[in-house]
Protein backbone atom coordinates (compact mmCIF):
# COMPACT_ATOMS: atom_id res chain seq x y z
CA UNK A 1 0.00 0.00 0.00
CA UNK A 2 0.93 3.66 -0.83
CA UNK A 3 -0.27 6.05 1.96
CA UNK A 4 -0.13 10.04 1.06
CA UNK A 5 -0.77 12.38 4.03
CA UNK A 6 -0.99 16.02 3.77
CA UNK A 7 -1.53 18.91 6.16
CA UNK A 8 -2.53 22.18 4.52
CA UNK A 9 -1.97 25.21 6.46
CA UNK A 10 -4.14 27.71 5.82
CA UNK A 11 -3.68 31.57 4.89
CA UNK A 12 -4.23 33.42 8.35
CA UNK A 13 -7.78 34.44 8.13
CA UNK A 14 -9.49 32.18 5.65
CA UNK A 15 -13.03 31.62 6.47
CA UNK A 16 -14.89 28.23 7.73
CA UNK A 17 -16.41 28.46 4.57
CA UNK A 18 -13.32 27.74 2.46
CA UNK A 19 -12.44 25.31 4.82
CA UNK A 20 -15.24 23.38 4.29
CA UNK A 21 -14.98 23.68 0.40
CA UNK A 22 -11.59 22.61 0.24
CA UNK A 23 -12.62 19.48 2.30
CA UNK A 24 -15.54 18.51 0.46
CA UNK A 25 -12.83 19.39 -2.81
CA UNK A 26 -10.80 16.84 -1.57
CA UNK A 27 -13.67 14.14 -1.74
CA UNK A 28 -15.19 15.15 -4.41
CA UNK A 29 -12.18 15.40 -6.74
CA UNK A 30 -9.19 13.57 -5.54
CA UNK A 31 -11.78 10.87 -4.31
CA UNK A 32 -12.33 9.88 -7.68
CA UNK A 33 -9.11 9.15 -9.07
CA UNK A 34 -9.72 5.97 -9.91
CA UNK A 35 -6.16 4.82 -8.21
CA UNK A 36 -7.67 5.91 -5.08
CA UNK A 37 -8.50 2.85 -2.76
CA UNK A 38 -9.66 4.89 0.16
CA UNK A 39 -9.31 8.59 1.00
CA UNK A 40 -10.20 10.30 4.15
CA UNK A 41 -10.22 14.42 4.71
CA UNK A 42 -11.14 16.33 7.97
CA UNK A 43 -10.00 18.96 10.90
CA UNK A 44 -7.44 17.42 13.45
CA UNK A 45 -8.59 15.98 15.82
CA UNK A 46 -7.17 18.66 18.78
CA UNK A 47 -6.29 15.93 21.10
CA UNK A 48 -4.77 17.26 23.90
CA UNK A 49 -1.05 15.68 24.06
CA UNK A 50 1.87 17.25 23.77
CA UNK A 51 3.23 15.03 20.93
CA UNK A 52 0.14 15.90 18.92
CA UNK A 53 0.54 18.41 15.73
CA UNK A 54 -2.81 20.34 15.99
CA UNK A 55 -1.44 23.22 13.75
CA UNK A 56 -2.54 22.33 10.50
CA UNK A 57 -6.74 23.04 9.33
CA UNK A 58 -7.12 20.14 7.16
CA UNK A 59 -5.46 16.93 6.55
CA UNK A 60 -5.53 14.59 4.02
CA UNK A 61 -5.17 10.85 3.64
CA UNK A 62 -5.14 9.00 0.43
CA UNK A 63 -4.33 5.06 0.33
CA UNK A 64 -3.19 3.93 -2.97
CA UNK A 65 -2.43 0.16 -4.37
CA UNK A 66 1.49 1.41 -5.06
CA UNK A 67 4.06 4.19 -6.14
CA UNK A 68 2.15 3.64 -9.61
CA UNK A 69 -1.18 4.65 -8.39
CA UNK A 70 0.50 7.49 -6.59
CA UNK A 71 1.74 8.95 -9.95
CA UNK A 72 -1.31 8.42 -11.37
CA UNK A 73 -3.01 10.46 -8.91
CA UNK A 74 -0.66 13.32 -8.96
CA UNK A 75 -0.83 13.69 -12.47
CA UNK A 76 -5.13 12.80 -13.26
CA UNK A 77 -6.90 15.82 -14.45
CA UNK A 78 -9.08 16.05 -11.00
CA UNK A 79 -6.17 15.98 -9.28
CA UNK A 80 -4.93 18.95 -11.77
CA UNK A 81 -8.40 20.67 -11.70
CA UNK A 82 -8.42 20.37 -7.94
CA UNK A 83 -5.04 21.97 -7.11
CA UNK B 1 -13.50 8.30 11.52
CA UNK B 2 -10.51 9.15 13.47
CA UNK B 3 -7.29 9.11 12.09
CA UNK B 4 -4.05 8.72 14.00
CA UNK B 5 -0.87 9.50 11.91
CA UNK B 6 2.82 9.08 14.04
CA UNK B 7 6.15 9.61 12.53
CA UNK B 8 8.87 7.59 14.28
CA UNK B 9 12.57 9.45 14.16
CA UNK B 10 14.69 6.25 15.37
CA UNK B 11 17.66 6.78 17.25
CA UNK B 12 21.10 7.95 14.58
CA UNK B 13 22.46 4.09 14.64
CA UNK B 14 19.36 2.05 15.05
CA UNK B 15 19.96 -0.95 12.90
CA UNK B 16 17.49 -1.77 9.90
CA UNK B 17 16.62 -5.20 12.18
CA UNK B 18 15.43 -2.53 14.54
CA UNK B 19 13.95 -0.52 12.15
CA UNK B 20 11.75 -4.17 10.88
CA UNK B 21 11.39 -5.08 14.59
CA UNK B 22 9.35 -1.58 15.02
CA UNK B 23 7.37 -2.09 11.99
CA UNK B 24 6.33 -5.76 12.74
CA UNK B 25 5.70 -4.35 16.34
CA UNK B 26 3.05 -2.45 15.52
CA UNK B 27 1.29 -4.45 13.22
CA UNK B 28 1.04 -7.40 15.62
CA UNK B 29 0.22 -5.19 19.16
CA UNK B 30 -1.51 -1.60 18.08
CA UNK B 31 -3.13 -3.82 14.95
CA UNK B 32 -4.47 -6.15 17.17
CA UNK B 33 -6.04 -3.87 19.33
CA UNK B 34 -9.73 -3.83 18.95
CA UNK B 35 -11.07 -0.28 18.10
CA UNK B 36 -8.78 -0.44 15.55
CA UNK B 37 -10.49 -0.47 12.15
CA UNK B 38 -7.18 -0.73 9.81
CA UNK B 39 -3.32 -0.13 10.24
CA UNK B 40 -0.37 0.17 8.22
CA UNK B 41 3.02 1.05 9.43
CA UNK B 42 6.36 1.25 7.03
CA UNK B 43 9.07 3.06 5.88
CA UNK B 44 8.66 6.39 3.97
CA UNK B 45 7.90 5.84 -0.14
CA UNK B 46 10.94 8.25 -0.24
CA UNK B 47 9.18 10.09 -3.02
CA UNK B 48 11.10 12.64 -4.60
CA UNK B 49 9.29 15.53 -4.08
CA UNK B 50 10.42 19.08 -2.13
CA UNK B 51 7.20 19.41 -0.22
CA UNK B 52 7.55 15.70 1.02
CA UNK B 53 9.37 15.11 4.69
CA UNK B 54 10.75 11.55 3.94
CA UNK B 55 13.13 12.17 7.22
CA UNK B 56 11.13 9.72 9.73
CA UNK B 57 12.37 6.03 9.39
CA UNK B 58 8.93 4.68 10.19
CA UNK B 59 5.50 5.40 9.44
CA UNK B 60 2.14 4.01 11.64
CA UNK B 61 -1.23 5.04 10.46
CA UNK B 62 -4.25 3.79 12.45
CA UNK B 63 -7.64 4.26 11.32
CA UNK B 64 -10.46 4.04 13.99
CA UNK B 65 -14.44 5.25 14.57
CA UNK B 66 -13.91 8.30 16.93
CA UNK B 67 -12.05 9.80 19.35
CA UNK B 68 -14.13 7.10 22.20
CA UNK B 69 -12.29 4.30 19.97
CA UNK B 70 -9.06 6.63 20.37
CA UNK B 71 -9.03 6.23 23.79
CA UNK B 72 -9.21 2.70 24.15
CA UNK B 73 -5.93 2.65 21.98
CA UNK B 74 -4.40 4.65 23.83
CA UNK B 75 -4.88 2.63 26.91
CA UNK B 76 -5.32 -0.64 26.06
CA UNK B 77 -3.14 -3.32 27.48
CA UNK B 78 -1.40 -4.37 23.63
CA UNK B 79 -0.41 -0.26 23.17
CA UNK B 80 1.18 -0.02 26.88
CA UNK B 81 3.14 -3.53 26.47
CA UNK B 82 4.18 -2.12 22.80
CA UNK B 83 5.38 1.41 24.19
Amino acid sequence: MFIHQVCFWLKQGTSDAAKEQLIADCRQYLGNVPAVRQLWAGPPAMTPREVVDNSYQVGLLVVMDDSKGHDIYQTHPLHLEFI
